[in-house]
């Protein structure tokens, strides 16, 4: 369906903030999550909680809201020995790629969004890469997702639209996205339902959320909030 | 290494030419297999059986034979509900495409072999993708594996080569690239140790192998054997 979309949705606030952009922009919206053995499963348990977060603080926003798929891709984390997938330090590698890069995950992922897109009839494809607090990870840039759209698209004979609405956000801008789209509840329900942590730590709840506070994904959610209300105060 | 080569090797006629032929033209050659609920698994079978035919009776060619990996996708048996996962009668649908088809299926392949060759430093990657005994897929198209390359390699931050030297062959002339690469010998470990039946038939064996003789696989295999045949015989 021509105003369908199928949300790639893990639980963080990036992808929830999509979800939220999706459906302010499109008439009906399904979500996809991958279970790949990912050290931070706790973000998988976010999802049902933050769809329902939405369901009872932003009505109207959550009206378009359809079903739920969860894939299991195990398979990803056979490929991997890598820090996300097994309980070891986070650190840099000496190409400059954090250990926790899995080769191609999001081009992964996107395959299997897009394969079931085709199935359930939906045309646009949303995802939370960022070139903006890039990482280092070639998977998550701009080249990177429209070289994939024409080799799906050629591949499913589709036209399929993947939409990536954080890709020159930083998270700052992040938070003013979700604020603008749902308001403050919306924004309270990011804080209070999505995770980052890579260490799955949701023992204290923060200014910025749950989190260990020290892991990169723990920084670069702290660092983005303080920006935020910065910028926030400033405009005050 | 740049003379190393993955192969998607299933275990059928097409991917064992195409392991062949890597052997001819790299040092070190591994194989990947997908497990993915495909009613044809008696393919899967055939590989091992395969690979050892090809050490007894063509040992130099299979001099540079590595590692083989086969990696479970049973999640694309998840996505789909075509025949070849179920008891379902093979069928064209309404679009010409065959219910076989699982969308994307070759492009979650090759970016899992990339993921793979990535891990295993290996540069090229083989696979049996054809135009010309063209029965609908999109995913074979020379223009899509052209475009999955451009992708995959700016979303991995390296060169690989995908190679498909059967993409402008017919059957009939990958029985000729195989007698060229392994003679008589070749031909009849393809002809013995390979499977194209869709319905998984191994009861009988024909001139061009073993197969129900009646799906479209087993349709193609014979009609290319029996091309190949009256092509050698109008040489002699």
């Amino acid at each position: 369906m021509d105003n369908g979309a199928l949300v790639l949705f893990s639980g963080g606030q990036d992808s929830a903030t999509c979800l939220a952009w999706a459906l302010e922009r499109f008439a009906h919206v399904e979500t996809l999550g991958f279970d790949y053995g990912q050290r931070h499963r706790i973000e998988l348990a976010c999802r049902d909680r933050f769809k329902a977060a939405l369901v009872r603080d932003c009505p109207t926003l959550a009206a378009g809201l359809g079903d739920d798929h969860c894939l299991d891709l195990a398979v990803l984390g056979q490929l991997s020995d890598t820090a996300l997938t097994r309980t070891a330090e986070i650190r840099m590698r000496e190409d400059g790629l954090p250990n926790t890069f899995v080769p191609g995950r999001n081009l992964v992922f996107l395959t299997f969004a897009a394969a079931l897109a085709y199935r359930r009839g939906l045309r646009h494809i949303v995802a939370g890469m960022c070139e903006t607090d890039y990482s280092g990870y070639p998977d998550c840039r701009d080249d990177t997702i429209k070289a994939m759209q024409v080799a799906l698209n050629l591949g499913m004979e589709r036209r399929f639209v993947l939409h990536t609405p954080l890709m020159r956000r930083d998270k700052a801008a992040t938070w003013r996205l979700a604020e603008r789209l749902g308001g403050q509840r919306l924004v309270e329900d990011i804080l209070e339902e999505t995770h980052s942590c890579y260490l799955g730590d949701r023992s204290e709840r923060h200014a910025w959320g749950y989190g260990c506070g020290t892991c990169p994904a723990c920084n670069l959610r702290r660092k983005g909030w303080e920006e935020y209300l910065g910028q926030d105060t400033a405009r005050t």
